[in-house]
C-alpha cells in the first residue's frame, strides 16, 4: 500500500483568477506585502498495491486521466510506502 | 522577499465531497486501488520583506483570515528565502 501526495499547479504562464481574487482580498485587508498568489491543489490517496511501479504507472494515470487538466496544469506527486 | 507555500487540508475527521466525487469517476474510469481521495489545497506567493519573523507573521495572518476555513481546515506553510 502507497500513500501519494500530488501537487497541481497551473502553468506559469496561465492567468489564475483564483489567486488573483484572493489577492485583491488580501490588499482590502491590509496585507501590503504579499504578492503572487497562486492557487493550486494538493490532493492525497492511497493505492492499494504492494508493487512500486504499478503503483506509480497508476498514479500518473489518475492524474492524467482524472485529476489534472494537462492543457493548463502541471502535476508533480510523491510515493510513500504507508 | 520570501517565497511561501501553504498546503491547506481539511481535518481528518471532516468529510470531503469533492474526494469523494473525484473518487466516484476514478472507479468508473476503472482505477480499482485508489482509495481515501482528499483534496486540498496548495497555495504559492511572495511576501516582500527582508524581515523573516515579520513574513511568518503575515503568512500566519494571510493564512488565518483568507485562505483558510479555521473551522474545518489545518494548514501548514513552508518560507524559502526568494
Amino acid at each position: 500500500m502507497f500513500k501519494a501526495t500530488v501537487i497541481i499547479k497551473r502553468r506559469p504562464k496561465i492567468l489564475d483568477p483564483q489567486g488573483k481574487a484572493v489577492e485583491q482580498g488580501a490588499k482590502l485587508l491590509g496585507f501590503n506585502n504579499v504578492s503572487h498568489t497562486r492557487i493550486g491543489k494538493y490532493i492525497e490517496f492511497t493505492v492499494n498495491t504492494s508493487d512500486k511501479s504499478a503503483a506509480e504507472k497508476e498514479v500518473k494515470e489518475y492524474c492524467d486521466k482524472l485529476l489534472a487538466n494537462p492543457i493548463m496544469e502541471d502535476y508533480e506527486y510523491k510515493l510513500e510506502k504507508a
